[in-house]
């Protein structure tokens, strides 16, 4: 099977069509129609095989995953996901592999409305990457530089299932509905386009918790100038890192990755109309801490006694 | 060296600066403002270590190589280039590699004016991803499947060097000046920015010489429904390619790939003014041939007697 027979019979048929796609897979490039007084938002992730996935797990989940982590950087800029193209690396052409994966690709594509408009197959060791493209009013995406001492900072979700279902991949007594929870944490991530237009409303400074908890807040405070004091009680820690880690658990909270939940942050003054909307929503999200002038991170504890924290997190080359 | 000290020292420094890049580098998605009116073009290609180039090759070489092939892509959709995100995947953060690299990319993207405006590092075996932004005029990018019977084929320059490098790889038996001559066409390709206008203007499709000349003007003719016969002694040989291989020279110009020259037709009755537009510009195109109804290649000797085209090229996976 070539390239050119790959396409046609696996990724061609994907099946999102937008109207602003002018034309998309079969030339040198496709062709977008950008509506007027739209910022135009684009990202590109990679996922190495073995790195940030197991060659071994399912093409479908892996394909799943790829998109929703691209999906992801659109929420945190509070922009709508609509177009992708695929760099696709494979050892081989193998139907086997392809069909799952596309499937994968078309089922969790189309979730979003997002078309697939492009892309490259190559040989060589199994890697993916997506760029993703997507849209925001005017002036209205979310960026990292905008926090201000006193905005609170909350979290869209519990934290730290995913890293330990990293931490547990090759311990076998963990229960096995346990591992499922976990597992499904890690590879169908839930991107947070559900929170767009409450960032877009209110909030100051977003990013989506890929690398972690810490660190990810720090890229918002560096990129703000500001620090962050979080309240340890008030971090909302995943129910089974508490059941299987007891007092590493808040740490684990802290600096584990891949959660793809939001950290976003939101004037003190906002935060009532904030809670309201997303009340009427029945989404929750979590007030852990305050936006403060002094840079640095710091976290109270329980007795109130703050201490520095340290913004670990996941790092490529680390 | 970690993820993040590898992006603010090698990456964010790179110099172009665009007035219609909103915000660049630093956030989880880069913004555009898209003028109005304009078609907006993208495109991706992946390069694999050992496989698209060597992994000993220098690692300016590798970076400008990468931004050629992807600005040939513009080229060949008539768009001009404007932005690329770089997804680069590395088995270590190497300094000693990552300045030659981020040097090499800094001067072939400013050679076109496009900026660098996000991208992604992971750790794994060495690739590189561009995603390729650009612009067309409404309407004006121009496709692969235009082409009507009777429109004159046209390449834009000499082919096969870059194939005929690749065949000379560990041939030391060249004299060093041609092995120069070779490398230089496989390692810097010229994209035919400077065809954008004629091809707004002139040409019914077009496509870049990537996977060889045959098989690329295949995929014009199977987009466009059509055939093509080409003119044996119209092909424009690359001289080399004579002087080593004599009678295969024009069989490898045929299938020979990473020539990135275009190939595109022209209805005949605008062959002329193009001609006379190409000679103002000092620039030259060859016509090679012919659109005909009747689907499948050919290729017609210089006795005037026609055959078959089989339309062979670089495909990965076959």
């Amino acid at each position: 099977m070539n390239e050119f027979c790959l396409i046609e019979q696996f990724f061609k048929p994907i099946a999102t069509k937008r109207s602003d796609v002018v034309f998309g897979i079969g030339d040198d490039a496709a062709c977008l129609e950008i509506p007027r007084g739209a910022n135009f938002l684009i990202s590109t992730d990679t996922l190495v095989g073995g790195n940030h996935f197991l060659s071994e797990w399912n093409p479908y989940d892996i394909a799943c995953r790829a998109v929703m982590v691209n999906v992801s950087d659109m929420a945190a800029m509070a922009a709508d996901p609509c177009w992708v193209t695929l760099a696709l690396t494979l050892p081989e052409a193998d139907p086997a592999w392809l069909k799952p994966f596309s499937q994968g690709l078309n089922d969790s594509l189309n979730k979003f409305n997002i078309a697939l408009i492009g892309g490259d197959t190559t040989r060589g060791p199994l890697s993916i990457t997506l760029t993703i493209a997507g849209l925001a009013p005017e002036g209205k995406a979310v960026k990292r530089d905008g926090a201000k001492p006193g905005d609170v900072i909350l979290v869209s979700g519990q934290l730290g299932a995913a890293a330990l279902a990293v931490k547990f991949l090759n311990d076998h007594s963990i229960p096995e509905n346990d591992t499922a929870i976990l597992m499904q944490k890690l590879i169908h991530p839930e991107p947070r386009v559900d929170l767009i237009n409450c960032l877009r409303s209110y909030a100051s400074a977003a990013i989506d918790i890929s690398d972690g908890l810490s660190a990810d807040l720090n890229h918002i405070c560096v990129a703000s100038g500001v620090g962050a004091c979080l309240i340890e009680n008030a971090i909302p820690v995943h129910p089974l890192l508490k059941k299987y880690l007891s007092e590493q658990a808040v740490d684990l909270a802290l600096r584990g990755g891949d959660d793809y939940e939001l950290c976003f942050t939101v004037p003190a003054r906002l935060l009532e109309p904030l809670m309201n909307e997303l009340k009427r929503a029945n989404t929750l999200c979590y007030p852990i801490g305050e936006i403060e002038s002094a840079q640095g991170l710091r976290i109270k504890a329980p007795d109130n006694t703050s201490k520095i924290l340290k913004p670990e997190g996941y790092s490529h080359f680390s």
